[in-house]
């Protein structure tokens, strides 16, 4: 069956991201529009109303089903396209993924992004000055907190969710790994979640990810570094 | 097969109030806790590390699966009761219906219960003293954009995903129910919502949600009128 697939989506969006990395460890292949989503492009608002990406675009059989925002695209594929399993088969498994990315999209977005990213990538692209060092340190004191949690939950697990890799995983990888883009992950404080970071970023799925980059925006040095 | 129920929630909070509404619907029985989430409960926060209601606990065969956040828990009983689908059959209706839950629990969320509901229900129950009126207008304007959002879907559509009540209909009325208790919805300029809203709180499922009363907050005179 001949499935063409678009992925709208911006590079450093952490909910892009994590669209990305599941499309790319099932090994569907798509081609990609990326949206600047700060300047509201009126194509990209007729798909999406929200103007949030990312939007996957799917034509079958000549019908074209447009699904929009991260979670409704991550619940789509995992029907669309079940092997390999990334919510898991069991009733708890799946709770424990979904959780977690709940966690990450609103608890780490709110408490961590909305700070730190907003003072160091948004700020940049809409040309807003320069970042305000409260809101900062405001930002990367909530990543400690947040760090902290996913280290006890990996003291105790290979992965996030459990003992399988899940869209748990993939959830927070694709926050910090824009977060460490800007070099601010104190990896040496949290051994846990540097290993299992290791581990994520070796698998292929990473790799577009890793060769990401943003005019204007460089990134850390250790960035693409697969042992950093 | 006999399984047991137990939801942690907060009747006015509207993300609780979608999982009530799915489960009425359903027709599965559930015991119920109330939860003071702005407590944080150590209780509560052993079952769902982020403090956040709802929670569903369900044991079956002596094994207990917790269940924490909105979406995991609407996806959850949606996989184990599904009868009658609240979420459609086909994917391009899942979509629809995942992107709506998506559009009420993040925009309407931070544009319109960040600012009214904070200021009339979540600084009474913290008692931060009275409403900021900026804030209140700021909350006000946002809801008319949404209300305006909907009424041109519901001009086109009989439910707000297409022509089958869904989880994008519940999460909606859930959270205008909420914000009709304070009297705040301007039901008479949006008239396809206000018939939409008629449907569904006439609906056995939306009994309970007209029935809650929290003590402190008395709700608008129209608020449990099903000709309102």
């Amino acid at each position: 069956m001949s499935v063409e697939r678009t992925l709208h989506h911006f590079p450093l969006d952490p909910a892009s991201r994590q669209v990305r990395l599941a499309l790319g460890e099932k090994r569907v292949a798509f081609s990609e529009v990326q949206v600047r989503y700060w300047e509201s492009p009126p194509e990209f608002t007729a798909l999406n109303p929200s103007g949030l990406t990312p939007v996957l675009v799917e034509t079958r059989h000549q019908r074209t089903t447009v699904v929009c925002e991260t979670r409704a695209i991550l619940e789509h594929i995992e029907e669309q396209e079940p092997e390999p399993a990334l919510l898991g088969r069991e009733a708890g498994e799946r709770a424990e993924a979904r959780r977690l990315m709940q966690w990450f999209d609103r608890k780490f977005d709110n408490e961590v992004n909305g700070f730190l990213l907003h003072e160091k990538m948004e700020k940049r692209l809409l040309r807003m000055g320069a970042p305000d060092l409260g809101a900062l340190r405001r930002g990367r004191d909530a990543l400690r907190d947040h760090l902290g949690y996913m280290e006890s939950l990996l003291q105790q697990r290979d992965w996030l969710a459990g003992r399988r890799m899940s869209l748990g995983d993939f959830a927070g990888a694709a926050h910090l790994s824009v977060i460490d883009y800007f070099g601010d992950v104190p990896w040496k404080d949290f051994p846990a979640v540097r290993t299992w970071y290791m581990k994520l970023k070796s698998r292929p799925c990473f790799r577009p990810i890793l060769a990401d980059r943003w005019p204007g925006l460089a990134p850390a040095a250790h960035y693409d570094d697969l042992d950093f």
